[in-house]
């Protein structure tokens, strides 16, 4: 659990433990265990929408996959499917699914508040002027809405190719709102409103474009003084898994902005690999795409590398999984962790085995000096200790130091 | 010669034609005669250094050939062909040929002041602070010392790359300053000292690099407020024309700046076509690459289907071929206009047809009308008009409305 690589992602801590009138628990056994991952293991709840809303109770045995693995919950906020009538926007069920996440124990993001894909058509009829204030307006809202549930956004997605996005038959309003104010002036705008609405938020530049281009971007946006909180980063590796060297070099060309990097949209099938010519991955969507043996024990073997070299960064504060079952995935593609029967795949076992297993401080019973200590080290994150039927709660909230808390029993 | 499409390159002007009494020289038959073009037809005058220092006559044949399709010379100062040893540039040469270019008419370009590829290599030396005083006392150098005879310069080039270039041995000290400054900084501080040293020059961010990537740099760079006077765009075509839509495509996409394009680099080959998947053009340079009988008619074709198609777009306002011979040509590609041997290819007869013939009026008899005047249609540029053995010089300056000059014969 505490190899070298993941340093920067352990505690070390000395927990005196004090009964509920102050005094220390002396030379006794306690049990102490982890409750929470620190680090952000997300994955999209989009599926579970209905559920949290009691429309149907079909995913009950699913979200508890979901919930034994995965702490952060991406919701959908695609404009056209949110808002798809002007003025009746799908407030209602996203709070609900979000206060369920919530509820669950889990942190909620938002995805995303500017996006040229799934803008609404009705909003293509509206002059550039009128465009923008409505996009501004929607950022208000939403963030607004749900700053006591949701606590990160993807402020604005796929800014690279925003302005000269051609995959479509008629041109989007956003990608003609980014063609006249330029993409710098369009990341502004969305930044600036989101902030205003939530200032405690955490607000994501978002993109797959993982070449220089994303740099240049990327570069002019903090030039231009626009304060972004995390650099998003997809890999939806549907042409196959980029393997520990790419990876490596996409994460430390990113990290040095100083930023933390989310792995916001992760990907991996088990079935066959996308053919390396598709350009946009929309553009390969075949009638059946099935997981296959093979493919699953590839699957695991990558996520699990793909994960351990991600956690190995110091830069990466979340990773988000783009879908827990083949039921419903993108591009119909096997790309979950699940199969569509509902069955876990090798590659759900195997990032359980890392994220409550090698990551992860099970019930372990240890001793407290005479002075009611006990030395905690483990991944940070939050964790309890239990005595006779009490627990006290702590956190391992700082790696490469020695910190010292009091946990008190109650 | 008119055709609407090159409409914006086409001046009507009426000339009111004068004795040297100021008397308007009526019903006359004068010869009017074009003896410039205003657009930039560019070509790279590295070769003819030698013939301008008068250490050798060898091209003294080929230089013709030059002079009669093109106007504009780009000359090299590559850092380290420049200056080999530090302290030592090689001024004087580079000041001769500049000179002799423009004594033969020509205007003069400078390429490139700074660029990672062909740094010095005392430059690794020294700390990034001090690598950074050195461009600048670079760039100030040669744009004051040439202040006088060049006009245009590649303030920076190839950018998009420059701080994750890594086709080489060891890091260069350009991709260490870019890398650890940013790119916008670095292209600041190039246009910056540029601009002071000759406040008249145009100056050019240069890139190769046609995708979204040159788009989001040029956004950040204009967002941050530095002045660019003309983007240029390389076109080395080794791995095959363009062709007319994405030539149109990428005229479009940067056009939209607002900023005059030039194409900096242009080259066609006139034998094998490089293979597609070589990234780095530097890769693939071949023992031999001969130029064919059929890649010479294929070059001529698209010689002229791509003049036409970079003068039909009214941003673009210079377009320069990258080598007159094959004898030395970059990668050793036999995309000169001339043979090895020194005769002309046909893409050389090709492009002449339209520089020197349909862009041209050549000397043309008109009558003078009772007040003297004649209207002279055509390319914008420098024209003359003569009568009995005296000339007049006119201009034709502006395209779009009717003007009017007056010409002393003298």
């Amino acid at each position: 659990m505490t190899a070298s690589q993941f340093r920067h992602r352990i505690g070390d801590t000395v927990v005196t433990v004090l009964d509920d009138d102050g005094q220390p628990l002396a030379d006794r056994d306690v049990v102490v265990e982890q409750r929470a991952h620190a680090f952000g293991f997300g994955n999209i709840g989009f599926d579970y929408v209905p559920l949290a809303n009691g429309e149907s109770d079909a995913l009950h045995d699913q979200a508890a996959l979901w919930f034994d693995v995965f702490n952060t919950a991406t919701l959908p906020f695609y404009w056209s499917l949110f808002e798809p009538e002007r003025g009746r926007p799908d407030t209602e069920r996203l709070r609900r699914a979000a206060q369920w996440f919530a509820d669950h124990g889990a942190r909620v993001k938002g995805h995303p508040l500017v996006w040229h894909t799934l803008a609404p058509d009705w909003l293509r009829e509206l002059p550039t002027a009128e465009v923008e204030a409505t996009v501004r307006a929607r950022i208000r809202r939403e963030v607004t809405g749900f700053a006591d549930v949701v606590d990160t956004w993807d402020a604005i997605n796929e800014v690279v190719i925003m302005p000269v996005f051609s995959n479509e038959e008629q041109v989007n309003a956003i990608t003609r709102l980014a063609r006249e104010k330029g993409r710098i002036a369009t990341v502004r705008l969305a930044f600036e409103e989101a902030r205003a609405a939530n200032p405690g938020a955490t607000l994501l530049l978002n993109d797959f474009d993982m070449s220089t281009a994303y740099e240049c971007l990327i570069e002019g946006v903090l030039e231009a003084g626009i304060r972004i909180d995390a650099l998003g980063l997809q890999s939806h590796m549907h042409q196959g898994y980029w393997g520990e060297d790419r990876t490596l070099e996409v994460l430390d060309r990113f990290a040095r902005y100083g930023l933390p990097l989310h792995m916001t949209e992760t990907t991996l099938v088990s079935g066959d690999l996308m053919p390396p010519d598709i350009d946009d991955l929309n553009d390969h969507q075949p009638a059946s795409w099935p997981s296959t043996p093979e493919g699953e024990a590839r699957q695991a073997d990558e996520i699990e590398r793909h994960y351990r070299t991600l956690l190995a960064h110091p830069s990466v504060q979340a990773v988000t999984y783009w879908g827990l079952s083949d039921e419903g995935a993108w591009l119909g593609a096997p790309a979950g962790l699940v199969r569509a029967d509902g069955t876990p795949k090798p590659a759900y076992d195997a990032l359980r085995t890392l994220v409550k297993g090698e990551w992860w401080l099970p019930p372990t019973t240890l001793r407290t000096d005479h002075a009611g200590r006990v030395e905690v080290r483990g991944f940070l994150g939050d964790y309890q200790v239990h005595h006779a039927g009490r627990t006290a709660s702590f956190t391992l909230a700082t790696a490469g130091r020695l910190d010292h808390v009091k946990g008190v029993l109650r």
